[in-house]
C-alpha cells in the first residue's frame, strides 16, 4: 500500500498552516480557532498540548506559556478536505481567550454590532503581570 | 458613540474571506470549517442558514442546496480578533460532510496516518443523484 507521510496529507496553505479549532473536551465549547505550520503541529503531538503558529510574532506559540492557560491535547481530527484540524483539548484554568473568557467566541452580534456577552473570569491584567 | 459597521468589524484576509465554523447546537459536535465572504455571511443572516464562499467554485455555497442537508442557522459568534465565525446550527438529515458522514472532522491518526473512524451515515451517491 502506498502511503504518504501523514503531514503531506494535510493541505497546507500558501502560507504553510492550517487551520486548527480546539474544543474544549469535557464541556463541548469550541475555545479558539488558530493555526499551526509543520513544525507546530509536530510538537503538538509530541508534547501532548497545543501549540500553534503566530502569525502576528512569526513564532512559535505554546499556548499557555505566558497564561499558564494551557490546552492539554487529547485527540486530534483532520476534515475531509484536509485543511483544518479539530482538537480536543483539556483546558487549563478554564481560559484559553487573552481577554480572560473561556472562549475566544464571546462576541454575539445585537443591534446590529458584535458585543461581548461573556463574562471576564479573569482581569487578563492579573493573568499575564507575572509572566512576561 | 462612533461604532462601525458589523461586517467592518470582522478582519476580512487577503482573500475578502473569514473562516466559519459550524456546530451543532444540539450535540456539540464540530461538523465544519468553511469560508465567508461578506455577501455570504449576510446572506446567511437574512436567510437564516448558513452560506458559504466555496473557494474552488469561486460562487456562493448555499449548503444543502444540492443534498438537502441545510443547515439552520441559530446563532453566530466572533472571536476576539476578529477573524473566525462560530456556528450554532441545526443540520438537516443529521450530514454535513459530502462523504455522507455527520461531521467532516472525521479521520484520527492512526499508525501515523489520517484514518476514517466514522461510519458513513448515507452513501454519497444516494445523497446526490436527484439533486445534480
Amino acid at each position: 500500500m502506498s502511503t504518504s507521510h501523514w503531514l503531506d496529507q494535510i493541505k497546507w496553505n500558501a502560507d504553510g498552516l492550517v487551520a486548527a479549532i480546539a474544543q474544549d473536551a469535557k464541556s463541548g465549547r469550541v475555545l479558539m480557532m488558530a493555526w499551526m505550520n509543520r513544525e507546530s503541529l509536530e510538537l503538538s503531538l509530541k508534547e501532548g498540548r497545543a501549540i500553534y503558529w503566530s502569525r502576528s510574532r512569526q513564532q512559535l506559540w505554546r499556548k499557555g506559556e505566558s497564561s499558564g492557560h494551557v490546552q492539554n491535547l487529547l485527540d486530534i481530527a483532520l476534515d475531509c478536505d484536509g485543511d483544518a484540524l479539530l482538537m480536543q483539548v483539556e483546558q487549563l484554568g478554564g481560559i484559553a481567550c487573552h481577554t480572560g473568557r473561556e472562549s475566544c467566541f464571546y462576541r454575539g452580534l445585537k443591534d446590529q454590532q458584535w458585543q461581548s456577552r461573556e463574562e471576564v473570569i479573569r482581569d487578563p491584567e492579573s493573568i499575564y503581570q507575572d509572566k512576561t
